[in-house]
């Protein structure tokens, strides 16, 4: 710290040059003299500590690097490799995968309404475009919509979420976001509170996606860690949930659970059963629950299935359905859709306090609004073509054509990873990563040490520096003392995915050498 | 509170319904009886109470009103009035103001690129539009983009600064963000810190835009709001800082200073005189600076002219010049784009410690990515049509209507307003808002007082159930002590903004009679 409070910062010479060839009008009135250098106001000494706790692994030095090499190539930097793949993070079209063609008519239409004159557009586009325009103000995507979203597409989402659950769902309880990231921490900023051994505690799952880590982080809550059991392919185990919470219990207010399902990093479908399981627990150890539910479109094992927390939670009955207090989100950057760039999302709040869903109203306010259109493809999303209208065959052919060829990707990466001894794949039955784990040689935990880099991430540096692959470390989602991980995306274009695996597994077996 | 803690929260009939008729698999085997209710985990008393004092009025109970009273109307319920005209909020689109044409060109080419291929659209558009998709991950502006924004359209952000200023920026110091608000509360999030007498002071004008105020609630700093002078068309005064500067050194640690040029209520436009003085008092007492520029194209008073305080930071020299820390913002929702739907805007920061300016990177890099379409928006705005290209003229031609209208409005409004006794308005130099004074009666502050409301919401809450007009309250930006105002948009078009300043006129003039 002291080393950080001494460095001076540095000037951009260019604004030091125009200060210099400047009117100078003021430049000797200061009260203070030009003297010597002296400290910012923010510096890494003086700054927010909570916000220098807050880590995310997914877009961290890792990233960083990747970035450099790119530049590096496009510089002409020879490298062992041609192109850089980043398989960080789940962002589908940026590895190729096409926008789904409804979606996007249908944002287009909103956004330029002149096209709605244009024949090549389809007439059930049309539709949805006229009425998410009648419900804007204005008739315009450019005026703000009400807070928690537009209430034709909360009606909308009410609506799907009946169809997916079979249980009724009300627009009122449904707060569209600027993608799900933002709905949870929306509900964590209102859970989190207190001070020393009253702090907020949240059970957060390890591995976890590190947005619940950095959310805590930020907002000063203590984060309990409950392992989920690697050896049942990443199943959820109440035992040490009861663990984590008892010995949470003695340093904090444990207040809420998360779960996400499926799983990310760990591509786990939780069984009905498990849910019910940690329904119960909840019930009985009066915890929020925070069902991460984006992945829910992503399922491709075989056996595997779906639950909503909200369905088994209403299926349960009293005194869990009109009791247990849940938010569950939801996302248009996943499924098959894939339009991360667009950030939507929602929060679905069940059983919630009417003064505390009041007060969410309200801070959701001060942001204004989500973008409306986010709003608008999330719409496109919960809202699809019918049997008989023009747009219905085309767009199911797309949206099966992603999910199955997700599908085959999972099953190609755990394939090819459990081929690999030293690497032990669980089966990817949903999301779109895998969370692989890897033994790494004694002389491998030294080298890493020497630099000061957790092992995990010495694996990864060296892969990224070797072969252009960008994957994450394991140590960045939460893992097993002495276990080593790393994850990554499958979703690559089939044919480049298996070039990757196998030059993964190629670069893991040398490496093994190496350092044996 | 022991009210709120002993209120039952209100079980949605629907969901209850549907846990009677669920498959009850479970409804039995809970450890505890389902006896009477219970309290739930978090409720209005066990919530965080940083969330429950934010207030931001622009959407506040007003509102909500409102919005109810639209409802009403559609139902056919009588009102003495037809309409509803929300004046409480700057959203241009709303109140009939088209969007820009090239704008929604470059944003419909990049969200359905296979308009490329229509000749409908304008070369200088297409070329725009393809640039921008080959800055996406896989050509698609449904990828993430870098945390930070796509680094093509920062760099465009920084040649618009540095013909701006004529003072040379650099696109690593711009930080695309989803509207402006979310770069003030990273910016904020950066220096709050520290607890007790510890705490992180900020200095925010009163009156101020409630952003501030609500982000300095939710994040537990203090506000030390300074006067604007209104006896000088809310000028800012430095002996006013000075003074509220001293008093909050005996109870926090100042460390920022936020100023709204121009001004938001007030339509101020400040001098570069003032500025000057602001950034020499801000040097002397080690404050880092925040200017909320998102009204700089929103100039019209004759004699007026905005100063970025970049710009005149750089020509200041040194000392101040190369010391001063200083964030700017920026936005689309405002300006002649009015595109508030999109969330797009920025936060330029200079003089930032180059550690803290790598924590704002990480901090921005857990949300992922401000959304690609309001990012694609703002660089149509910096980046627009050039002499010689197709869009120029037409370009230019909606530009100047849109400020020139918004200017006849301005005058308008204080026109009539001044005409009125009881009513006193200051030039509205730019923005989008007057903050009129008015004199309440004694018997009106009895009424108010008697109904638990502040005087100007009570005066509002009747302005809006007789005449349908909706504006916010002078105490929800922060005022002197026993004086009073309402914040209104000059947005409504000339012939509607006309009528609905008699109406407002008139009804002030009624009351001012009903309670003398």
């Amino acid at each position: 710290m002291r080393a950080l409070r001494a460095r001076r910062p540095h000037r951009l010479p260019a604004m030091a040059a125009a200060a210099a060839t400047s009117l100078g009008s003021g430049s000797g009135s200061g009260v203070l003299g030009s003297g010597g250098p002296r400290p910012p106001v923010l510096s890494g000494a003086t700054m927010n500590p909570a916000v220098r706790r807050v880590e995310y692994a997914v877009r961290g030095p890792i990233v960083t690097r990747a970035l450099q090499l790119e530049q590096e190539l496009r510089q002409g930097v020879p490298k062992p490799f041609t192109e850089v793949i980043k398989a960080n993070i789940g962002d589908a079209h940026a590895m190729g995968q096409k926008p789904i063609t409804f979606l996007r008519q249908v944002a287009a239409l909103c956004v330029f309404p002149e096209l709605l004159q244009e024949a090549a557009f389809p007439e059930d586009a049309k539709a949805r475009a006229r009425r998410l325009l009648a419900a804007c103000g204005g008739h315009s995507a450019g005026a703000y919509s009400a807070s928690p979203g537009i209430e034709a597409i909360r009606q909308d989402v009410a609506q799907f979420l009946e169809r997916r659950d079979g249980v009724p769902a009300c627009p009122q309880n449904i707060f569209l976001a600027t993608g799900a990231s933002d709905a949870i921490v929306s509900i964590l900023k209102l859970l989190v509170c207190g001070e020393g051994s009253g702090r907020c505690g949240v059970l957060v799952p390890v591995p976890q996606y590190p947005l619940y880590s950095a959310a805590l982080a930020e907002l000063g809550a203590v984060q309990l860690g409950y392992l989920l059991a690697e050896e049942r392919a990443w199943a959820l185990d109440v035992a040490e949930l009861r663990r984590v919470l008892g010995e949470g219990r003695r340093r904090c207010q444990p207040r809420a659970l998360c779960v996400i399902n499926p799983g990310n990093p760990t591509g786990q479908v939780q069984s009905r059963e498990d849910i019910e399981a940690v329904i119960k627990f909840a019930y009985e150890e009066r915890l929020f629950l925070l069902a991460d539910e984006v992945y829910q479109d992503n399922v491709y094992a075989e056996g595997a299935a779906f639950h909503s927390f909200k369905k088994v939670l209403a299926q349960l009955g009293p005194p869990y359905a009109d009791t247990v207090e849940l938010a569950s989100f939801h996302s248009i950057s996943k499924g098959f859709a894939g339009e991360c760039g667009f950030r939507g999302g929602y929060v679905e709040v069940v059983n919630m306090d009417p003064e505390v869903q009041q007060q969410l109203a309200k801070l959701v306010s001060v942001r204004l609004c989500p973008p409306v259109a986010g709003q608008i493809i999330l719409d496109a999303v919960v809202n699809p073509p019918q049997p008989g209208e023009p747009s219905y065959e085309g767009f199911m052919a797309e949206k099966r054509a992603v999910l199955s060829a997700l599908a085959q990707k999972a099953k190609l990466t755990q394939e090819i990873f459990n081929r690999t001894p030293g690497i032990r794949c669980n089966p990817v039955q949903g999301a779109m990563y895998a969370f692989p784990r890897i033994e790494l040689p004694p002389r491998a935990l030294q080298a890493a040490q020497a630099q000061g880099q957790a092992p995990d991430m010495f694996f990864c540096m060296r892969l990224l520096e070797e072969t252009g692959i960008c994957v994450v470390p394991g140590s960045g989602f939460g893992q097993k003392e002495g276990t080593f991980h790393f994850r990554m995306t499958i979703l690559p274009p089939a044919d480049k995915l298996q070039v990757l695996l196998q030059k993964l597994s190629a670069f893991y077996t040398k490496f093994v050498k190496e350092f044996s």
